[in-house]
């Protein structure tokens, strides 16, 4: 399906703010002011656009984003709040619309301050680039250690209209996702209040991205932004239409936090962990966090290896209560614990054939209630040390 | 200094438990009963060794410590605890001393049961061994992926007496310190009563091995151990006794914590992170646990990388107050942020000839109040994930 949605333009340049020439500043666009919802990093430390993005997103109302990759603005004090409203401000001018409905984010470096004669330059190239199928250009401008650009889109069909949902993303540091810049700029035509549309994009960002993060654990840049500019006619106040609507975009923001877990910095696999049985929902996520980010469980998934006593030890650490004597572990359909103890060298074979494969769950059952949780990971390799070594280089 | 303690001897050998034929079964008897002290893993899931030593230490008694490398004997079910008593026996009937006043301890893989008969053949000849200078041989004996032996010893001089102490630990995961089993054995000739032993043991604990760890975060196995035979004439219940035995016994244990750092599977560096000015101390560790624990800012230091914004990022995610203004960053005597903004590129390559040193220390002012904590960490390295990835290969 094409990456384009109704009443938008999209598109990309690169102004030199990356070192290679690459690609490294995008804009979206909507013909007419959307209304609009925003989910930001909870990092006491925020990039200079997202407390600029934070302040503008209470109106509900957006028309435009730039977003550069090669340098975050971050810990930039007041300079880097100037530079943010001066990025905006040029947007807005090339646009011809008013700055305030211009939001920025930015990806990269942290501690630079921004070349701003280069973006000011770049900026009418830009808005002349914009066209309807720019989002893949956009795609690929934000992308900074990620191997290949991340891109959905999807259409519903409700009472014989049709609403469309494309986005684009950015991220693939997975080993703590907390650090990672992870950006998501999706455009619809549905029409929506905004305060319905900032709790759909909530319950959509619960499922997915926060699926693969650590509650809390964000970046200094981390920004998802929905722009809704009502072209499909179909508006969410309709219970039918916001059931399509919030299903849709469910798929589309799981769809994203897939392609980053795959993307994860150096992984060579996909790892789902799925807790059931936990007391409560949240004892679930705790413990199918702690696995889900223990060094030794990711780097014993490197090395194919069905080490369940690491994710015993794991379970066991995560603070929440357990009985050891209750708890089982599979590798796909293998199980190698059952009732807290290994079911023998043959089992954990079996579970080998499984580890060798790039995708699969690892199922843990506690047998004390009915809390169940799913994360998806990836495991943690060498190339994950050699790429965040050398990182800055 | 030697290895010794006036009453204590101890040995090795290799009992056929370790596939490479090194020793892996290790013992400490003292000649008459001492008083003992035990800090014991917090992790939920515990080694069949610490649910017995814990239940037996409980008298404040013990004589002997029997303790295996090779196999953790943990998740092993009541077979588990009946091999660990069966092993405590063994040593018992060999020593001619009653069962109860023998402890044992396990490190090595999960899941799998002891090879008793391995063990007990390999007693009465472990017995035939024992010497005054076998710790060295423990220390050995209880080696995993460890790449050097952990030995301490020091005397203290009090009222024209003197009173020995000596100890062997081992641990070398120091990514994430909890999955790794951390061993600790410390003789004495002090004389003391069993609740103030376990009062001393504590704090001491608390200053060494629980400041490169993270709180309540805890393999299967880990245990330490303090026998005090009284052989010296000095008891603890003189103040200045006291207080000279904590001193030394802080000493100790920090010595010994500082070489599992330095001991940090696949660490090239070895860092201690600083935090002042924080709301209070509480807050300080959390920032101090936060920052040495990113692996992002691991990796930096691997690439020897001055990447302070991974740091700020760490700070800003640990859960605490901070105002990003006030924030200071210094590697060693080299500034490289002030105020929560960078300080140029030439703070940067100073502080990159820090980095190149192989012990340094992080210091993060937050200018929020007067809390301090310090941990120790080291840094993430190509070879950590190939270590871990390969381990039970």
């Amino acid at each position: 399906m094409k990456l384009e949605v109704p009443g938008f333009v999209a598109g990309a340049v690169a102004a030199g703010i990356k070192k290679d020439g690459k690609k490294d500043l995008g804009m979206i666009c909507s013909e007419v002011p959307a209304c609009a919802a925003g989910v930001f990093t909870t990092n006491k430390i925020q990039a200079a656009p997202v407390l600029l993005g934070k302040e503008r997103i209470k109106s509900g109302h957006c028309q435009a984003i730039v977003v550069n990759s090669g340098n975050a603005n971050a810990c930039t004090g007041k300079r880097g709040i100037e530079d943010a409203e001066a990025v905006s401000r040029a947007a807005a001018t090339t646009l011809g619309i008013p700055e305030e409905l211009v939001m920025v984010a930015s990806t990269g470096v942290i501690g630079l301050h921004l070349d701003l004669n280069s973006i000011e330059a770049a900026m009418p190239g830009l808005a002349g680039h914009l066209n309807a199928a720019g989002l893949n250009d956009v795609a690929e401008a934000i992308m900074t250690t990620d191997t290949f650009p991340k891109t959905v889109s999807k259409e519903g069909h409700v009472v014989e209209k049709i609403f469309t949902i494309a986005a684009v993303a950015k991220g693939a540091g997975m080993i703590h996702p907390d650090m990672a810049t992870m950006l998501c700029f999706v455009c619809t035509d549905i029409a929506a209040e905004p305060h319905f549309l900032r709790r759909v994009l909530n319950g959509a960002v619960q499922k997915s991205f926060n699926a693969i993060t650590v509650d809390g654990d964000t970046s200094t840049n981390d920004t998802v932004l929905l722009l809704a500019n009502g072209l499909s006619g179909l508006h969410l106040k309709e219970a039918s239409i916001a059931a399509a609507f919030q299903s849709a975009l469910d798929e589309v923001l799981f769809t994203l936090a897939l392609q980053i877990v795959k993307d994860g910095e150096g992984a060579t696999k996909q790892v789902s962990v799925c807790i059931e049985g936990a007391s409560d929902e949240g004892d679930a996520r705790r413990v199918a966090y702690t696995v889900a980010n223990s060094p030794l469980v990711k780097t014993a998934l490197f090395g194919e290896d069905a080490n369940w006593g690491r994710i015993m030890a794991a379970i066991g650490r995560a603070g929440v209560p357990v009985n050891p004597e209750t708890i089982d572990i599979s590798f796909g359909n293998v199980y190698v614990v059952k009732d807290g103890q290994g079911c023998g060298k043959e089992a954990e074979g079996d579970a080998a054939a499984v580890l060798k494969t790039d995708h699969f769950t690892i199922t843990v059952s506690l047998k004390m209630g009915s809390g169940t949780a799913t994360v998806h990971t990836c495991d943690l390799s060498t190339d994950y040390v050699r790429i965040n070594a050398a990182y800055r280089s």
